[in-house]
């Protein structure tokens, strides 16, 4: 199942998607009335139809904007360093004991087909598609992690190189300014529900393009911590709710080890298979 | 004017607290549907009466539970770094030529009274007073920021220490796990709108008790940077929304550098002179 969050005529409201046949059956109310159940549902292998609340609206897909699917009273969490490579090939740093995690603002966020805002303060944008998971139920069981997952959907974590090395000394990067810059970083196109994936965490071919080039090409099987324990690892240190979203890293290819960096004007595309794709148009620059 | 944030048997509202009379008048609505127009008010000079919505209700202020003042939608913005003698006696680190801002998770938050939580992983439970800025209005010209407060209030922005220096090397310090911790920042006791103090950033002085042992003692007027350099520096790498708050950094004393961490059963005590005071007691470590 898919499920997006849309605006139509300054409506904000989430639908099932009909990716065939390119419609929208409209759901009632926010995510906090109807997430954990069918969270539940899913996990139990139950029908999920019945806690779903449609409200019988039909939209045709194209007649929305879609949103990130998150909404504004939830967190983004970001679980970086997970990617061996991508720390040694585009950092030069080595395999850490554990990830580290950290706060994105919800204004940093845009959504599918919104245009990707080229921040004033930097001269380095960078990008990083990364596999984003929804967490569906706050009852979070450390043995069974994947439990409280609703499903998946993609994420470019665009970064300010240039930022995120600017901070005071001793203190380390300034992942504030790199990764919470305003409508920077896209999310979406919809979440995809765990149970059209195998089993446990998700292995799943995950691919950034730029212009059409290729420049990160990775799978989420090379992550060093998989979703399971990148949920614990975050749980254990600040809670989440129902309808969180958590960033899991990034593979190598990223502009911080190519030195190819974004430019105003260039289509943006981060895509994973079995979830779908994100096409953002870097801006001008702005004053 | 005093502006709380309550809970009572299950109601959140917001209301105008009289400390003399020990009584609220209870607001109506959201802080978005009256910050903007009571922030406006008050900087313009004009009476802020007629744009607060009161019910006509009055309650005990003793009836009920004082919540941060700050709403869930919101974010927590921490710019530390912002007192050199903390730097340099707490963590021996020289003056930084910039502040350094985090986002801090809305669930590390507790009331004026609420009990503070010892979180399981660290041992290092730490102390940091500040003056927290209250932003009413999210249109912010550089030229004046302060136009855009509508006040402060205390903060006890309390980290994990032993985790604040736990993460990635390479990365810097892990300012999600020392500071993002559930229900261990105290935030309050309420809002006091900036009329009540002379015009600019506020000087006061501001202190920390345990179990009524003075811990840090300091003045904002030893900020490195003042509120309105603290606000443009956030506002222009990730914009501000009305109500969200901004920590300003703490003096020194701190755990850190005395080596005196908190323990379970503590009083901590946050007070600021024209504010008012936290007071929360450690619990027992969580397991």
């Amino acid at each position: 199942m898919k499920l997006a969050r849309c605006e139509l005529e300054k409506r904000v409201f989430w639908a099932k998607v009909d990716e065939h046949a390119n419609t929208l059956s409209v759901i009632a109310g926010c995510f906090s009335e109807w997430g954990k159940a069918l969270t539940r549902a899913i996990t139990a292998g139950q029908p999920s139809a019945d806690v779903l609340p449609l409200t019988g609206e039909t939209l045709a897909l194209s007649a929305v904007r879609l949103l990130p699917p998150v909404e504004p009273v939830n967190r983004v969490v970001v679980a970086g360093a997970n990617y061996a490579k991508h720390l040694a090939a585009d950092f030069g740093l080595a395999s850490p004991s554990q990830p580290v995690a950290f706060l994105k603002a919800y204004g940093a966020l845009i959504g599918a087909n919104d245009e990707l805002r080229y921040p004033p303060l930097t001269t380095k944008l960078d990008h990083e598609v990364e596999l984003v998971v929804v967490i569906g139920d706050s009852s979070i069981d450390a043995s069974k992690p994947i439990d409280s997952v609703l499903g998946y959907t993609v994420g470019n974590d665009v970064s300010a190189r240039d930022l995120q090395h600017s901070g005071p000394k001793g203190i380390g990067m300034d992942l504030f300014a790199a990764k919470s810059q305003d409508k920077t970083t896209g999310v979406g196109p919809w979440i995809v529900t765990k149970d059209e994936f195998p089993t446990g965490s998700p292995v799943l071919s995950l691919q950034l393009l730029v212009d059409g080039e290729l420049r990160q090409d990775g799978s989420t099987g090379d992550m060093t911590w998989d979703v399971g324990e990148l949920i614990n690892f975050v749980q254990i240190r600040s809670s989440f709710a129902a309808g969180d979203i958590l960033f899991t890293g990034s593979p190598d290819g990223v502009g911080q080890g190519t030195g190819k960096f974004l430019n105003s004007g260039e289509l943006v595309e981060a895509k994973i298979d079995g979830i779908g794709s994100l096409k953002n148009r870097v801006s001008a620059k702005q004053g």
